[in-house]
């Protein structure tokens, strides 16, 4: 029988391959088909959008989310653990803004309104829950104030807000990636080719969402097993007596 | 202090009321906005689409999902309510399959190709997903010679897959919405508004997509609370000893 830690580890790398893929997926799309990077309100300052995105949003979202269920931190102190997991959310919050900057100002130098799509409302939801998020983590588990009875009440509530961020995130990654295709292929008079004739673009980016799903998935599998949660100190010998997930 | 049940309650008839919500405004969008119904490979039979995957794929499904976490069925004889679970899905299945059905023969009345998009790619493996599901779920729960150890291994699997499957459906949503926008306001030449200009079925279907997504929270924040997870023989002594969700 495998053990516990060794299927999380095999996983956790399935995980960390699928993030890097993403990266290097949304990047190349970008640079291969896009017309590559810039920062002058122009269509290559908008590439940055789906790249920092699905970076911020998604990859390093979703590694911060799971840094709890790493069985290795576990025997270590979990104030040092809350230090990483909150830089590395700050650094995913940092880049998701930088990647609504590129949007508006993208919008600015062409006129194009901001937030009409469901794309743009749910993305946004997402960015301004997360912040929400991030302020209340903050005040909550690393305020050396925060009385315990607060905390208590608030990890659930954090632990289901995190986990609905991710959500929305894939959400908002998915059906940005679905508009771009539709908007650049079918809505652009110098496009050579519909997104109904399978170009190689729309294959590739297609298939850049579909790692997203599986990254997506792969992280909130980790996040669904009980058996990987840290427990805190009283529960140790609880843990024999979870539900044998059954 | 508020008992588990009556919070479960009042959570569980906000999701009927989100649920029910969802399905009038996507009908009404239809009716209202894209001219109605009908079953003749028309415009009109593509308007079946999003009502039956809406209320397939995500209504009827996210209420068979949170069935066994109903307080009032955990004193019954699970079999029964295994029987409600498999019927419940069993109908959404049929009305995800009725509303692919709707989209191909639209598709091949005018010529269009099939699953060229990132929505139709994660709809269509959303469906698969599920019928690959539907089958396990009966072969491993509800055939009498399925062995228990079976049953032991699957369950878990059933869950994660469940979970992912419902997400899927939700993504799959959100971007088909975004996408009948786009293509209707924007990639049709006699439409009177552009989605960019705020026309209000713009609005109204945007805001059918925040209903979706408020459904999809409540079902998975219930779906989350080990408190409200239906205990089997022999584990209500662990109860007491979960993690105090903090």
């Amino acid at each position: 029988m495998i053990s516990s830690s060794v299927l999380f580890y095999g996983i956790y790398v399935l995980c960390l391959c699928l993030g890097l893929l993403c990266v290097v997926f949304v990047s190349y799309w970008n640079i291969e088909w896009r017309g590559g990077f810039a920062w002058d309100a122009s269509f290559l300052q908008f590439n940055w959008h789906p790249v920092l995105m699905v970076t911020g949003l998604v990859v390093l979202y979703g590694n911060a989310a799971i840094l709890y269920r790493i069985p290795f931190t576990w025997s270590q102190r979990k104030q040092c653990w809350k230090l990483v997991h909150a830089a590395l959310l700050l650094s995913s919050l940092f880049l998701s803004i930088l990647g609504l900057c590129a949007v508006f100002d993208f919008h600015t130098g062409y006129h194009i309104p901001n937030l009409y799509s469901l794309h743009s409302w749910v993305g946004i939801c997402t960015v301004v829950l997360f912040t929400v998020q991030w302020v209340l983590g903050l005040v909550g588990f690393l305020s050396p104030c925060s009385p315990l009875g607060f905390r208590k009440l608030l990890k659930p509530v954090h632990a289901w807000m995190g986990m609905a961020i991710f959500i929305l995130s894939l959400a908002s990654c998915l059906s940005g990636i679905n508009e771009k295709l539709l908007l650049a292929l079918d809505g652009n008079s110098n496009s050579t080719a519909a997104y109904s004739s399978h170009p190689a673009e729309a294959l590739f980016a297609n298939f850049l969402g579909v790692l997203i799903v599986a990254f997506g998935l792969v992280v909130l599998g980790i996040l669904s097993n009980q058996r990987w949660n840290r427990l805190e100190p009283g529960q140790e010998s609880s843990r024999s007596l979870l539900p044998e997930d059954n």
